[in-house]
């Protein structure tokens, strides 16, 4: 029987809209409607972020957790995976305040400071020049904090420098095993999908460490299919990459994640429940 | 649009027999018949030994040749791959012969010598204990005749040492760009598939050269896998590996090509015609 | 004859004081003095920082140039590297216009936003949690400017991230070639000095860039070394170190270059002189 | 304090002979001089092959005892490694029957068949073309043996195909931990050193074993500098190259020792004695 590979379906991010691929969820209705489909597809676990109606980014309390509420009334077996970024221009205290609140079973936790730019890489343009802050007090409150309230950390990271960070910081006791690191791929700002730089980064992880990872746009397919070649798991969805293979729109997450379940068949392996993986990611499973 | 994948479907080696997998070519009629079943699956290219009808190994030139012709009537378009390899104690001068007498259009040519054991891998038993010589100054002899009769050579390489002996070779003008390796993983002699193994494999290659690869038994899959990734090309074939990744049986070679599609697909790139393999890898498509 | 290596001795940095290391030069005459007996050890280049007598850093542009002037005085034949960084708080404006008016023969260019925090590492203790920004309009406008006044920039990166950065914007036209980087290994903030996340590093560059190393603390040796044996060049001084290899402190920056000089020797290679290094990094000499 | 590196000192082997460095060892009392003088520059063992007096390559049990014999009489805290490879044309029998009879504290032991090809790399020219025979049964009978008669094997790999046979033949329960590789660079039919080639072998190295290198001519100062940044030990000595990194011919073995621990101590390792190499490689010290 061949190895148990999580998949995650990232659902929607603080850039996918509309208009960039119809099907993207906002609602708390599309958003459970989407998750259900992708869990039914293979998917064990959802990353969500909170979308209004009207298609802005949201940081309120009340949204975030009516999206993760109507997730879990529709798919209770489904692991939620909230995102402590919230997006451009979110404070620490509201990038916390919503984890505190919801104490989801596992959520992301950025690793260091970047430049994180919103780019045609065609023309050359920087379309939004930020820089994504994440000074490493923060990032150890935020871990102290997740362990606190009982929600898993995923720890993600752009290049290796986040990698040493975690070294460094897990002196503090905050970080509890396993590691569960997320190397996120083609973000202008972070490293490019090759891989060499893949096996690197794998060769530099802490023992015992699970690594998952996504890639942006068309890095997705290449980088999941290497994580699966290293020993690790796979994160795809609307947020990072809107299109199939073949470069048509998918007809929604599901379709992403059933060509995830493809790529780990055709290499053997088995897509893992939601049960499985939280025994893989040692989350312990909430009462609902 | 993609970029192109050749797929060589290797039909039946030297110890793969009807008892591992009843779909075994061995007569001229089943290869011609696998042969072309593998090309309509995706296959450019196929890789063949010659097996007399009650399954021992043939070195016998006309058995070769009667392979050969069946498979190119019944699908002119396929690149027929020989082997100068032959099998456990064939003899210079055989290898080579066949090679002279049939000019195919491509042809294996080791470039190490090895230790080539038939093992069972669960119980530490070694079966054959061979020896698969391939001295310097036969391989170089090899590919002296391969270029002069217009016979494209596949390097086979199944550790880093072979790359080493090209590069050491290469000083003899026989070997003409773009230069062919196909890395083989799994053999009881050889390196296993790992990707820091293969990546750096990969990075020991001369500029401009192309690779494919094969692994035998359940390496098969995450090897191609890993080639697609890098930037090659695959075979996969009953002579490598007679199970699916379910671990079933293969209903025959076309199968495993099939499965080869599915992983070159989901990766966004595409197959390549037998033409447009004869460009990447400089052959010069013989008449017929 | 062994292949050249280019040794830049970085004098004095923004966190290096005289309690530290009391050869640590300040002054303009300090600096020349130092420069020089670097220059009699090996270097061809000097990086250096300004600081004020009373051991403040200094972004004044009358401080910087009067260091410079002071070392090429001395020792013309120096190529003088200065940095376009100045330390924690100076402006994007503060860190171009001591370039526009020196027009250094090199400078610094860091090519990626990052934390960069001084900690304790026995203790976990983050003693400065400092957000270095470095926004790519801003590295463009940089690369740009020092482009027009003829300072060949030295691209500073941390992680693999800032080469990607560098691919992102070469678009832009503003680097010209030979492109020359330097690796910079464990700031607290960037990644670790590590042989595999080295040589997965150097394996991301573009053809034909150089590139040299420096590493912080007790790394500086192995990183410079593993430079060396893939083909780049070093850095070495007390801005990034203050002890010799069996931890006493260094009497003075030459005694680091001497270090240097020891390992490339050891090795078969040389080092090169100003002229030499002003070759490979395509540096036009200045005149006088 | 730094790091414990072993230095072995190989003092002549099969093909170095007076014409190529006069200072290479013949006779016992050369063999113990020569060994003396190493270990007094810091190596911790020797590793040696018999000669006669006429320089032709001896295969004699009697000569081989009287040079090890030799080295331990006039420098007992040295650890002696023998060979169990003995040069061109030894059988089996020969190879094992001198470790039977001596019981050295370690020997090697050579992991995979291959080409061993004297040639002239600047001509192409193959002067010696070898096949060196280790087939798997002999290489396990080898292992069994040197584990009765209380000789720590050195696993001799040229390639990832030898790490790759020990992991298929450490079922056999004749390997006792710690396993101690060697990797030898640079010999024609192995490997050439490369900083990538050489990490992607130390990485599939077995949890817990340790390695060792050496590297054939100019090979081997990058090759043992590799190993000390990769947390490996180190061989030098004339049996793989008669110059110094300059190349001049070494005045004697010590010389190429003299420049490994220049190495380690720039890179701030120390030297292991013999007791410290005993501990690290899991050799039971003999009674003399």
């Amino acid at each position: 029987m061949g190895r148990k590979v999580i998949i995650t379906c990232a659902l929607v991010g603080s850039a996918t809209r509309k208009n960039q691929n119809p099907s993207t969820p906002y609602s708390p209705k599309e958003l459970a409607e989407a998750a259900h489909l992708a869990y039914k597809a293979g998917a064990a676990m959802v990353h969500v972020h909170a979308i209004e109606d009207d298609g802005t980014n949201s940081t309120r309390v009340e949204r975030i957790k009516e999206g993760h509420a109507a997730i879990k009334d529709k798919t209770p077996e489904l692991i939620v995976n909230l995102t402590s970024a919230l997006g451009m221009g979110a404070t620490p205290e509201q990038r916390l305040a919503q984890i505190i609140e919801i104490k989801p079973e596992m959520a992301s936790l950025n690793m260091a400071t970047m430049n994180f730019a919103g780019v045609n890489r065609k023309t050359g343009e920087v379309i939004v020049d930020y820089t994504f802050e994440n000074q490493l007090n923060m990032v150890a409150d935020f871990a102290k904090t997740m362990k606190e309230v009982g929600t898993k950390p995923e720890l993600e990271v752009y290049s290796t420098a986040g990698i040493d960070n975690y070294y460094f910081l897990s002196a503090s006791g905050y970080f509890t095993d396993p590691v569960n690191f997320n190397f996120v791929w083609g973000v202008c700002g972070g490293a490019s999908f090759r891989p060499a730089t893949f096996v690197g980064m794998a060769s530099s992880l802490p023992p015992g460490a699970n690594f998952s990872t996504c890639g942006v746009g068309n890095e997705e397919w290449p980088a999941i299919t290497q994580a699966i070649l290293c020993g690790g798991h796979v994160r795809v969805g609307l947020e990072d990459n809107v299109r199939m293979p073949n470069c048509e729109l998918a007809k929604g997450n599901y379709e992403l994640v059933e060509n995830a379940v493809r790529i780990i068949e055709a290499l053997g392996c088995e897509t893992a429940t939601p049960d499985e993986a939280r025994v893989i990611f040692g989350i312990n499973k909430k009462k609902l």
